[in-house]
């Protein structure tokens, strides 16, 4: 972190600086004169260090931070590839995982009939909904735990672990037998449930929020390894920006971005980042060869009929060919299927 | 909501898409066949329509909707501006709401020493942040309930009603003394924290999300009063965009735009807006001039030692300063204070 | 201008650097050694520095810039605020300049009716579209040249300084006897077209581009400036955003901002900020709350008959209540028009 | 394309409106009346209707396009795909198109080394720039001629055909002897060049603008095409978001999407898009997989030594890497190198 200093500071007003820091945080200052100018350094655990506090101080002119805000997602301390291992199967390492499944689970049949085609076309995880976060207080919001308990019959039909959006943490013992518990993007900064999550234990899949930095992001991962929790998965879903001919931009840039930065699994959702069904498999295809660790596809077996976003499911014959594609694919990259 | 059906469609098709629109929403459906191309308007209580719904039927090419997807907080049908009074005072008329404090409460002898500065500048209400949001776990959280208490002794001491901020529904029985709860901009689409809090009964203070629309964020609202409480007052904070010279950008549009389409009152908060004090004066008067209903400024007695924001906040000289031009411009806006 | 090395660096490399930077730019170099890491600090004439260049040096970290990019728009090296004077008319003083008149030049009893009625209300210039930036080829494209001419006869007519749009060097000598020539939005970063302008001597009206930062559209009247023209005033006129309820986010901090950065004037478009035209009065409001030196609002005597952009113009009785309204206001804000 | 009328329309205003639409574009009307509303369709050439003008009219509510406004690049006008063949190298087919070199051309030996390094590593085209666009006025602007001079110089060597960036219809005869001619982000809607250009023949290689949508990316292509040039090659180089850990954010969907609004060639350039010379790789690979016709990528064979946008240019090794792994990728995606 380094401070440039206001014009004519004086000495004493330097060393009450110095005392400010050095008592708050543990880092050295390496402070050094120009002819008109004062520039601190600070080196040290500077991840701890508040930039806008030091921002305020009366004689700072300017902060820039040199090292990352966060430390346990960092790679730099964690060189190696984080795998999070759910029901047998990994996610993060050789194995290209894939996670598909309705937006809403709705009855036991059809949680059952998806999850059965979704596993034969090769999928090793089950996604549903249960809680659901939708715009409109007018629109259908979900089975609730009895959405949970059907994931849980579907699990116990096909062997497939499940993953399911928690909304609030009023809910977490509705999730004490689901495999990995997302948080959704429009909650991927409530750090009080990112805290709760980071101690109940269990596998994480933190989506990226509609308009938050890459940083943010990771610090916002960061609060739920904080908590004591090293199990997250990060999904970029898309971000929003000017361009309307998607729901959203998938920012493909942030696959290897995020892996250079973190040793964490980074997976790809291209059901919302595209809004599009056809855009399924092109953005899957683009996602494996920019290096992500998993896809995770909205399919329903009706999708006109189906209760939440229908029109931007893959029926199950078409997840069939996407999956097809995706064992063709993927070892040219690497990665297994 | 019209509906542009698919180029050759059949009637049996179009009979089969009638039944299942009439069959599940209350509306009356306007059928009109061109040349080569069959439209559906549907008219009635669209508001409960669910759009993606309807946009995944077979045979629906495109749907619009003309109508608004809100009702409650709609003007069309509650033509009066709400106004929402807190111990005394209204936010919604003719008077200009004034609310001013710290970013976090810290101490007993800064939130009353605040407490009393903005009183004597003006101000009719204090805010301060007992839960605080911050993007690291590293930095200061906030005093949690024992900030309530300190806010609850400065309200004893000034008698200004007290703001502070929400981030959990388990956190809720701490805000049973609160005046006015706000929802903060990440958990603007904190679905399960609205509906809780359109139960709850107090005046929530609903601040726009950093990169939703108009539209989301009237519909947050509508989740509020949906769950039977009309005592919304809507705060404009600035917008994500692609600008760096500011913290966020203010959408000062937002202000009559909002008042146009709903009853309910809007406020501006300058100080995260721009996140620079010396703009907090320019944004202000601008907010009185497109029609805002109060303003939200951060106040603290000691920046330089705040433990959050202090580098955006106002000094009570400051805030003084301020104060007295809003006094001077207000009643050319028909406003006062 | 700070460069932070990597590490590990030799002494030798750093040698070499710092002949790389004195022998290509006037600054000099203020080096300091923490524990592992070097700093340099530059100093002197760092608008003259390439950032990128800088950054791409093997050894060079990260690089920051601290002061300006640019300086001859610059208010440190300009402390007083520059007044451009056209037709006896100023513009970036006390008085609070507005410009009104059609989005098109359309025939010579349209723009001569348009021309009269905005002076009556006020205006003291009147602008029209020549040449025409429109998003389809099958639009109209203006009446080019012939356009410029029905403009100078309502110059003749009214005596009020006309204000016309460049779209491309071919037709500069068109504006010969144009009073203030328009840089649209799109052409913001129309470099040669800058460039010439800055050679040709007449007043500039350079709009900012829908995505370019603040300091970028400073750096484009640089430009001008660095040419030799020093008539330069700057128009706010909406950014792009993910928001749609409005054509553009009318960027309304950029005003205080940029009257900070620079001495150049700062003038207002509220009509294609916002697409809405009654959202003009209160966005001009706002405008000159927030210390706008004027303002530059579409007025067309038949809106629905217009060629081009009908749907955003004021008629000419909208106009007359907005102008009454802005006599006012700007006084409260120490202007007078 | 459907006009929803204000409500309590009378007959002779409807029948006004309908002539003046027969009146002015060729399209047939389709009326329908509703209980308390009437829509009109307009069929036919819809691409030549301004949507502006008909949202002016007094009696209309809301326009809505159904159909796209171009038609030359329409993919429903043209279903096979364009190829652009330029010196014996299609661009468009199964062959996927490598154009590589350095942002500047600087000295012959510069552009010659480049050149022979590039076509060794399976380049078809040298790219490099004459003209440049840079954001300040105090950077190098490029060689100009001389620079267009040193290129077909290379291109004698080589036998590669060449790629270099117009900003200017004044330097246009610069360009005679160049193979494609470069639109670049910034001059995407300069509308008077991009006619020009339509009108001069050579092939066209139209970047993105960094704000604009993929529809008015597609309308500039129809404004070449329009004006008589069929051979437009289109460039996306990603968008400008509000995420800053990349220069922009590439947008990996607009690749699938052009390919099927518009039959003309797709390709990327993810040097700028990113800004990060490690991410050229991923993101080349990720182009491949999503589709693209070809790539665009920045090499120079002294990146610290570069007069313009070293940083993120790739060395001729790096080069190497990344050419040999897009020959292992191209032919899974069904292309050829």
């Amino acid at each position: 972190m380094i401070l440039v200093l206001k014009p004519l500071v004086t000495d004493a007003e330097i060393d009450s600086l110095q005392n400010y820091l050095t008592g708050r945080y543990s880092v050295q200052i390496h402070l050094s004169r120009g002819v008109d100018s004062v520039i601190l350094g600070l080196v040290g655990d500077t991840a701890h260090v508040d930039i806008e506090a030091v921002a305020a101080q009366d004689i700072v002119e300017r902060v820039t931070r040199v090292g990352e805000p966060y430390k346990k997602v960092n790679r730099k301390f964690h060189p190696d590839d984080t795998i999070v291992t759910v029901g047998g199967f990994p996610i993060g390492g050789k194995q290209f995982a894939v996670i598909a499944g309705p937006c809403s689970v709705e009855t036991e049949p059809q949680i059952t009939e998806v999850a059965e085609r979704v596993k034969s076309a090769g999928a090793q995880f089950l996604r549903g909904g249960a809680y659901k976060p939708r715009t409109s207080p007018y629109s259908f919001q979900g089975l609730g735990a009895e959405g949970i308990d059907l994931l849980i019959k579907a699990r116990e039909k096909t062997g497939l672990p499940i993953v399911s959006e928690i909304m609030s943490s009023d809910a977490l013992h509705d999730f004490d037998d689901v495999d990995i518990i997302q948080v959704g993007a429009r909650n991927m900064q409530n750090f009080s449930l990112l805290k709760l999550l980071g101690t109940f234990g269990k596998p994480v899949l933190l989506k990226r929020g509609l308009a938050n930095t890459i940083e943010e992001w990771l610090m916002s991962a960061e609060y739920i390894m904080a908590s004591g929790n090293e199990n997250v998965i990060l999904c970029e879903r898309g971000i929003r920006t000017f361009e309307t001919a998607t729901r959203n931009t998938l920012d493909i840039s942030a696959i290897p971005l995020v892996k250079k930065l973190s040793h964490l699994p980074v997976i790809v959702d291209p059901t919302h980042a595209s809004g599009i069904p056809w855009l399924v498999e092109p953005l899957t295809m683009a996602s494996i060869a920019a290096g992500a660790d998993g896809i995770m596809i909205e399919v329903h077996n009706d999708p006109p009929r189906a209760l939440s976003d229908g029109a931007q499911a893959l029926t199950p014959d078409q997840f069939d060919a996407v999956s097809a594609r995706m064992r063709e694919v993927a070892p040219v990259f690497g990665r297994t299927i």
